[in-house]
């Protein structure tokens, strides 16, 4: 395990890890260069041996096409940037991951509830957790997001961890977890627009909901959530016939449109023929541009949620200010409280959903 | 008039302005690189010409830094954008500003209401809207955000534009309506919390409100919305004791506070002592850095709304996660119906914040 050279920054801990910040001085974790990774805990800290990282898939794609997909090479960058910083932070996107592993030792004063020996995924992001990986990556070949690996990790006061449910696999749970916020946030939003009574069309009594992505995890689980928060029309925009053809006969889209999300009028008239417009649109595409064109397919009074990293604030803000359009935009936070057991339950009581998830990890392995 | 290459885009006009995007092809306005300024108007569009245009105040600092100061530089080189792009687009921050002028032909379709010799403002950002200078920029020093200027500018379909009011000078309507997104939104937002029917300290009867940067302008009617729409603790945070004179003695905040924005340990403790987290969070500082420190502020359940362009996405997003904080965060859209007459009624009506601004405006001659 490396050793990081200075003495202790502080010796009183803070919920929030200030007392791990080795500089920039006076930051948080998610802000700081570099953290400090020892092992020993602070009382109110736990430590957890890792099993496995599972990288943000913003973060790994930029690894993978920065060495041009060579494994050793992205294996190689993974080392150096938690060697130099302590936390596994792709200095790029600014993401991070999440982590399984086994509860080592829980300080005294933890209000985390967690116990020596469970078996739990962070729901913090890699980008302000303290890490030390002690195997080299010796089991990694890589080549893909999860990556074994043997070290520890430290978790603050105010970190969330979830057990792992022992229903479900490890790896279904935390790529389900990964993505929970999308569901929580998702639902609280669905919930604050009115049931329609006697609609003209009857597809319209409950709010609307267009997910851009619909195919992937966070774009499924959003149309898992809407559907069970009440939304009638569900509108799944996918990137082409093979993304369609993971949704066809789901039930978890309305409807399944075709179209590029970053094209602002292709989108809105390739939505045309599916309802037009909706109460609420949610953005789960990992590529920039996407911002106008989700704030045109959604009706006036209606709400957008950005949950991609690659969302430009900027565009999003001037993008609505320049057609006049009264939406509200949100930034998708990636906690709600008890978002990663709704997530679980909707995959455990959605086949669908829960057939995507699965199938794609058998893909990934 | 400088004309571009190329024949007309679409024969047909689109109420977002795509028939003028010459490239790239398909994209709107406000993404295009650049546009057709030519003075023919299609049938729903307005022609202005210009009085003055307002640079937005990130373009204005990038432009001034990047030349040292230099006026006539940075005059040439507003006016390469302009000649280049057919419209005055930051091309590093991608913001642009305002316009005040005068109607000089309205097309058959036009929607907006106007009638020739109307002196109007547009309340679409210059990033999207065709321009064209005709005289040099002669009467312009360089040192400034206001531009005198002469030449024509094009408002589409679905712009927006305000008639210019007859008991407030043009330059103050201008400076109000620029930033009148805010205190719309505000006051939208405050109204969503309820009042506390017997708090321990009467002071928190209504909703609290944090702005940062509450001496700008964007702020200090931020504040005076919140007031309007029922806020009792009302605390503006501000960089030094000069900014904080400019509040004292106004009742626009209950609490002026002088702290860095950029410093979330520092921002904290420094509200402590002005009563603690708030329902919520305004950030109106032109400063990238605020993003952790305002959720911090923010109780939980609360709301942050981020008006300042240099906000970066990703960490707002994964700020909050990182922390546990389960508040709303809204992407500062400046447009909401009637935000242009909310802003002027409350600089009528609020002699505080009037006399800010016209302290503004003195210091900009």
């Amino acid at each position: 395990m490396p050793v990081l050279p200075g003495p202790p920054v502080r010796t009183t801990s803070s919920p929030l890890g200030v007392h791990r910040v080795l500089e920039p001085a006076g930051s948080l974790p998610q802000a700081a260069r570099v953290l400090d990774p020892r092992a020993e805990i602070w009382p109110d800290e736990v430590r957890i041996d890792i099993e496995t990282l599972n990288l943000d898939a913003a973060s790994y794609r930029q690894l993978h096409d920065k060495h041009a997909g060579e494994g050793a090479a992205i294996r190689a960058e993974v080392l150096q940037i938690v060697g130099e910083r302590g936390k596994m932070q792709n200095p790029v996107t600014g993401s991070g991951g999440m982590l399984i592993g086994t509860v080592a030792e829980v300080g005294p004063r933890s209000p985390l509830g967690l116990e020596v020996g469970d078996r739990v995924a962070s729901l913090v992001s890699l980008s302000l957790t303290p890490l030390a990986i002690s195997d080299g990556l010796e089991r990694w070949d890589g080549l893909g997001e999860r990556v074994p690996a043997r070290g520890h990790a430290i978790l603050f006061g105010r970190s969330i961890a979830a057990t792992l449910p022992e229903d479900l696999s490890p790896e279904l749970a935390l790529m389900v977890m990964d993505v929970c916020g999308a569901p929580a946030l998702v639902s609280r939003t669905v919930s604050t627009y009115a049931v329609r009574t006697s609609p003209e069309d009857p597809a319209e009594a409950g709010p609307s909901v267009v997910v851009l992505g619909g195919a992937g995890k966070s774009g499924s689980l959003s149309l898992a959530a809407a559907a069970d928060a009440g939304a009638t029309r569900r509108v799944a925009v996918v990137r082409d016939a093979a993304e369609a053809a993971v949704l066809e006969g789901t039930g978890l889209a309305t409807h399944v449109v075709v179209a590029d999300a970053r094209d602002p009028l292709g989108l809105a008239e390739a939505l045309e023929a599916a309802g037009g417009p909706a109460d609420l649109t949610v953005v789960c595409v990992d590529v920039t541009g996407c911002e106008q064109p989700a704030i045109l397919v959604t009706r006036d009074g209606g709400t957008v949620i950005f949950f991609s990293m690659a969302t430009n604030f900027a565009a999003a803000a001037l993008g609505a200010e320049g057609v006049a359009a009264d939406v509200t935009m949100l930034v998708g936070n990636g906690y709600v409280p008890g978002h990663a057991a709704y997530a679980l339950d909707l995959i455990r009581g959605n086949d669908a959903v829960r057939a995507l998830f699965e199938g794609r990890l058998a893909e990934a392995r």
